[in-house]
């Protein structure tokens, strides 16, 4: 599409660097809960349906390897309160209560008893949480960055991996949007700017380097 | 377009709320710095150019109406390691250290001795800086956000503004982009979930309001 | 004693400010736990059980006045990861987790409905929470500060809130510590530079003064 | 002093921990400017004085080491604004602006040109700062804290430092108070909770081991 190509040349005069993998990845779940992945539900998205389908061997991937997996998903209390101005902006979120079934993790990708579980209340995984400090106790230096959705959550978390410090790489197919013009849009932006966007492909080879 | 129809129709079933205007308002002047408007530099971008401008009475209601200004501006160190991850992703940023005259503050925008200028060094506002702090001893409870780039510091102050407990508005006239594409990509994201995407005239009869 | 009138001359040079209390208080029980109150148990305080004491009335007097609480309980999972360097130092904190009865609320100081509660890991209750998210929110402006430890919990808390711009008051009776002496000192430090170390009367008559 | 050794008793039943050292520290020298040391100053301190001269073969041997330098310093802007209710509370504090020579770094501790000098306006250096995304970067793990006040700055810092994720080790020489009473309180603290109190010594030992 010309927009595109026009588009990727004037970016790629400013922004064309690539951050690298690191040594000490983390391999980062965000939200990737039934409210996305059950057909019918107000926040179902066929994008992230097939985010989890493809994430599913890169999670075995970073098993084998010993990568350390951290999940997030969203809760709020019953009056949304803990939500402050993103719930009251997004008032369907008010409905994502622990009593939920929806905010349960998809069963395709069932954390294991050494993994974490955060729960969260805004679009970053760092924001009014334990993460960045956890990642520091471990020696992280790299995200591998998985989940929803795209433009919202995944962009929010990637914004912030980077200015923690965090080398942050998004493989594209594992990570979802209810729509096709957001998605590609906050990987265009993630890519040109907070991180690299590469194919999972590439991540399962990194992982497989790591393996001792 | 067909596609904006189909995203706008997509996006709107789930998100579609307003957060609205406040009572205490700060305006907030993102990096509206020479890099962006000088022809010629790597990062010059027509949209803010146009932005700079529509920015002009937008800037003098606000102190004609008693609103507080808080500008940004970008700084690195030498060596950009105050950058950290984010300049090792976007290696241009390391030209604007504090004797480079593109980090300046444009000329058609001057700060007052009321206002504030803080110096940050990520995309948000509100990362590594004193802002929050400062917002909540003031009473601020509503963010009207102008400056660039849309799809970099106003995309991350938006949302870091929202997970803060802040109301967000961005008068659309008053933040740019080197590319209408990710211009308008992020206005939606905006105003899908972070804040209410308005006209400048909007914010005016806000500001007018607000008179005593 | 000498040494103290000695000290309180050495620091009212300095250090003799006074914030005041501000018109939108918010209460904060910090970690008023079981743990801090069985006897027998590794954290067992007195000062602790008397604080719970005196806090009763306080606690009545602010849902009188329509003053919202904010408790917090502190919680690890299995392994103490999302306690990092702080677990790490205090390995004892590793046995707080959510299936420890002594993490519950003490029965005197029993959350109400419409009561908020954190679980954090860290002593600040502002550190890895939504806390300043949630205040913000709510139009908060001043803290009332009670709970445990004097010396810990309570201590990091002052210092963050006054740092995130709030009004720090701490009742002196309402917080404990497990001896006199980091009790005395704490509340000296927060007194001298963070808040207003006060009479529990003081902040009794300051909420019958706020009820309409 | 009986009370001491009763205090140190009661504590040791439940704090007695040692986060040791890691592989990567950094040097953090915590506000040692001119205020602290300048004789009939407002700030002055002689226990910042001593603490100034005990730093100097420590600072030496970091740089001997390899070990990276991180300076801070105090400087508010001309209302204070950016001290928020930090400086309401020391109005004191409000005098340290960029044109007052107090705020300089003390001489006999020069910064080095690869070394990083960060402006604070919070007690914690973590704060509304870039610290914790810099040392994330630079993969540091260990922060050696020195500086002044024990009571004040250096507190903060080290249960932030703690909070964040990082081995926080004092050397006891090298921090600094106005008054012997809140050095001995504030060291005791963190070494029961935050971090290791330890002899200059041990950490010129650390650092000599870590010469290649």
């Amino acid at each position: 599409m010309e927009t595109a190509q026009d588009l990727a040349e004037n970016y790629s005069k400013a922004f064309n660097g690539r951050i690298g993998f690191g040594r000490r990845p983390v391999l980062l779940s965000i939200d990737f809960v039934l409210a996305y992945t059950t057909p019918g539900a107000a926040l179902f998205a066929q994008g992230v349906v097939d985010a989890v389908a493809a994430s599913v061997p890169l999670y075995a991937a970073a098993r084998a390897a010993g990568v350390p997996l951290v999940y997030t998903q969203v809760i709020y209390d019953a009056e949304g309160r803990n939500g402050g101005a993103f719930v009251a902006k997004v008032p369907l979120l008010k409905s994502m209560t622990s009593d939920n079934p929806l905010t349960h993790i998809v069963p395709e990708l069932p954390p294991a008893a050494a993994d974490t579980i955060l729960v969260k209340q805004y679009p970053s995984a760092f924001f009014g949480t334990n993460l960045a400090a956890m990642l520091v106790w471990m020696g992280v230096d790299t995200l591998i960055l998985t989940g929803c959705s795209t433009s919202g959550c995944v962009r929010a978390t990637a914004v912030d991996g980077c200015s923690h410090g965090f080398r942050v790489i998004v493989p594209e197919e594992c990570v979802g949007d209810r729509h096709a013009a957001p998605h590609q849009a906050n990987l265009f932006d993630i890519q040109s700017k907070y991180g690299d966007v590469v194919s999972r492909q590439e991540v399962l080879d990194y992982f497989a380097a790591l393996k001792p």
